[in-house]
């Protein structure tokens, strides 16, 4: 039996992005999956910047449809929250009823990163609900992400590693990625 | 004929989220097309925080595979990037094939947007590729969001429009709502 798939997530932003997305693809591979990642195909060359673009998202949705399955680095990307392209292939992922995992290097969930995110300025309104001082209600569901990732996740028998990496290792530790590919493979192999 | 479009956005956060959707409501179905908003539905108690949180997860994903198509609010938020939630929404549609609508009450686009969070320290480093000081590659493809975003509502023939919302109306303001539910129903009444 061969099971595809897709690792998502924002290391292909990092200056050694080859060599992370080459340690996750043999991880994966040694845990009896096939492995299919952004940056596997050569995009097609165009005339303009936002073609491009366009065409990597083409190849990328391509990938998507040939997975069975997504694991996504959902560690928070410059601010509080997962990278919106990873996020993107999640939803795309679940939208087409197929497994999904997740994982982040950051332990904090999500309540806790939104109290920093307002200094810990979170009260009861006079509606009842949690607000920052901007007025925007705090969602506190026990959750790692908003409640449609988390949500998305657990109704397709998915689940999520959170495990906080080594300083300067915030994108390329692969402590909670092995040990959600452990849990993937188990789920996934045993079908 | 009958064409129902999922209106997403992190709305349903403010204070007024009920008159601001019902606003967007109304806007929608004198458009000629058929709103579905998370908040339409009742969410059946539960008995702890998380499967409260489940259970409006389970009813969003119901209302979006009622849907034809999605118009999503991208407007930045608690930072540089969409909402999650709804950015998961927006893959959810696209992995179903759907059409899908953007807007934006900010209209600095997401190139624009990440110079910004690093205060403009950005530079071509030595692999020729654009990144921020902490050596993260920063994305120039003329897009208002990740590519994932643009180019999954660009593939399906959508659009974004974008629009500067007044100060203390960033996600109450319906100006590019507006403007690309217009767009939205001449593409899907015409069908």
């Amino acid at each position: 039996m061969s099971v595809k798939v897709y690792l998502a997530g924002p290391e292909v932003f990092l200056p050694d992005a080859r060599a992370v997305l080459d340690r996750k693809i043999a991880l994966t591979r040694a845990a009896g999956l096939i492995p299919v990642t952004p940056g596997d195909l050569e995009i097609p060359p165009a005339p303009t910047k936002r073609q491009f673009g366009e065409n990597i998202s083409a190849i990328d949705e391509q990938m998507m449809n040939s997975a069975d399955a997504i694991i996504a680095n959902l560690t928070p990307f410059r601010g509080l929250h997962a990278d919106t392209g990873t996020v993107f292939e999640l939803g795309y992922m679940c939208g087409q009823g197929k497994a999904a995992f997740a994982y982040s290097n950051v332990v904090a969930d999500h309540y806790q990163r939104i109290l920093a995110y307002y200094d810990g300025k979170v009260a009861t309104a006079a509606d009842g609900r949690l607000r920052g001082p901007d007025g925007l209600s705090v969602d506190d569901f026990s959750m790692k992400e908003n409640l449609m990732l988390d949500g998305g996740i657990a109704s397709r028998g998915g689940s999520w590693v959170t495990h906080d990496a080594p300083a300067g290792a915030l994108y390329s530790d692969t402590t909670a990625f092995e040990a959600i590919l452990k849990i993937a493979a188990g789920r996934l192999l045993r079908q």
